[in-house]
């Protein structure tokens, strides 16, 4: 879904060029896509693009329907090279339920396939592909609901995934617009400890190795597991149904966040933005495995790298700590600070400055 | 949404070739539009992709959710030269919302669209499509929803659109499985009338006109009503209150229909062939605006032009003629007979033999 930020990209720099001459239109390149999202939110109500997904109902309550389009492009999201069909159908239904995962859903009703392709591409890749598809929804649940195809001159997946929040958890009665069992960028709070669901860089790592970048990761294991978490990224629908048994009984349902699909240090920023909080993020409690902490790249791909899909959230201490407690992986990764800054920054006041925006389109 | 019908492409001629060498696999041209969404429906539950949309919780009754996906490419389904991009945002969503109208639903909930272009695409074409779009939902009810967009070496548009069948109509005691207030292909009986909701043709002579096939239309009055049906075509949702508002109150609901997107003589096949029936049309009573009869191709157009977005229903004759009677527009253009075949027949038992297919993908 489109991910976009509260307010004008944060933490990408624009090049936002309204001056140009009539024979010169302003074009998407000249915007960029954080910008471009920007301006397509006008056309919704307001608030609509805030989050991961969009949520139907929500004042319905019980099992409120969400639902996420994402588009994948060859050469783009996914290429020959680096990625059989099954892993290209595996990850657009994942990237897509991880966005379910990360509004709170528990429960995956299926997805629409809008497949573009030409006419020469094979059987056996679009194959490939529904198998890959149809394979991780058995795992997370869910069924092929339906979808369109169309001739074009570029193979092109767009998938729309459709869940469920869990139906029978009551809102904070001090507060009834946060819906019961809605996980939202805005809904951190100020002293809110912010937790990783799971490491952060693999997937960075597993393409370099599949591109060529990386001859060797530092050790066989590591480099099986990150080409694993590239090709075969799990929505973390586990962490959610974590956060439901373990919240602390005196706390109302309040959770900030959203995936990490853009990089730990988008994440960190989309909620402290969206909540009007700082990010403040402690160098010494990196998300990174520690095989591979010997990468000279290891920190800018841990907050920078993308497409992890963990979820990034911001909870009371109690309940973070709950939740860190009952499912291993999850660690606490910093705190969000009263006050507002666009770029998170370390626990001494420093900006985290590497590369943040995760894959610009049309930059 | 993929429109498949029960059989293996009743209506167009297959080039399946599945003893190609290795050297030479087997591609989607190979295939052809309607075998590839033969085979893409054995990755979804059994029947799902037999009507134009997928129906959640068509069990629960009231107001059950529908879902649709379709996808625009440029160069297939739209261009600069026949169409701005206002008209490409409204034909997107109302092509969408028309897939929703053939399912029975009353209320639009809103669209995600996913937005692939070129980095040198100008904002204004985008901002004119999403001012289509808008202008579509104003008209017909729903919001934006949300959506993601990308790079890519061409303009797509896919869009998912969610709608609500009507909540307070009892189904049929008789038969629990046709839920209340759908329309399904599969529920024509022999005997039922064919209604068409309006002409057939008119897009596919607006198109004419727009391309320079045609140099002029029979009137001016024509010509216009022609491209503006081509640019700005209704999806039928008034058709659908007026068939709850005209039920005899000693019929049950049973509505068997889909839409004419493409083409009368394919809705009508997909009908008769889903319902188990023989489609036979009335040359006498074809739905064609008089003035284009003078048009040698006329007839074609009506019968397979596609695009027309009108709704083809399969209805007991009390509620048809009721029908026909509340809603200028709305005629008899044939019947259903029992019996099986893959093409529909003339009243006189002759097939009916122009391009049936409409645009044929991968062809």
């Amino acid at each position: 879904m489109i991910t976009a930020l509260n307010t004008t990209a944060p933490v990408v720099a624009l090049r936002v060029a309204e001056g140009h001459a009539a024979e010169n239109p302003l074009s998407l390149g000249d915007l960029g896509e954080w910008e471009l999202i920007r301006r397509l939110s006008a056309f919704a109500p307001p608030g609509q693009f805030n989050d991961d997904a969009a949520v139907l109902d929500a004042d319905n309550g019980a099992g409120a329907l969400v639902v996420n389009t994402d588009v994948m492009v060859e050469g783009v999201h996914f290429s020959d090279r680096t990625t059989n069909p099954e892993d290209v159908g595996w990850r657009a239904a994942a990237a897509n339920l991880s966005d379910l995962a990360a509004m709170g859903c528990t429960t995956v009703v299926g997805l629409t396939v809008g497949l573009v392709a030409p006419a020469s591409t094979s059987w056996a890749w679009v194959e490939g592909v529904y198998c890959g598809l149809a394979a991780c929804l058995r795992h997370h649940g869910g069924v092929l609901l339906g979808g369109d195809c169309s001739g074009g001159s570029s193979r092109m997946l767009a998938i729309t995934a459709l869940g469920r929040l869990p139906a029978a958890r009551q809102a904070a009665p001090r507060d009834a617009a946060r819906s019961s069992g809605l996980i939202r960028r805005a809904d951190g709070s100020p002293g809110d400890w912010l937790v990783s669901s799971g490491p952060h860089g693999l997937s960075r790592l597993g393409l370099a190795l599949l591109q060529g970048e990386l001859s060797t990761a530092p050790t066989a294991e590591l480099g099986l597991r990150a080409i694993a978490a590239h090709r075969r990224p799990r929505p973390r629908f586990d962490v959610v149904r974590a956060l439901i048994s373990c919240r602390p009984a005196d706390l109302a349902w309040r959770v900030g966040g959203c995936d990490s699909s853009d990089g730990l240090a988008a994440a960190a920023a989309a909620i402290a933005s969206s909540s009007g909080c700082i990010a403040c993020l402690d160098p010494d409690a990196l998300p990174l495995e520690p095989a591979m902490a010997a990468l000279p790249n290891a920190r800018d791909w841990c907050l920078a790298g993308g497409e992890d899909f963990e979820l990034v959230l911001a909870l009371a201490p109690a309940w973070a700590a709950a939740l860190c407690q009952l499912l291993p992986g999850c660690r606490p990764v910093g705190v969000l600070e009263p006050g507002r800054a666009e770029v998170p920054r370390w626990s001494n006041g420093d900006p985290i400055t590497p590369e943040l925006g995760g894959y610009q389109h049309f930059g």
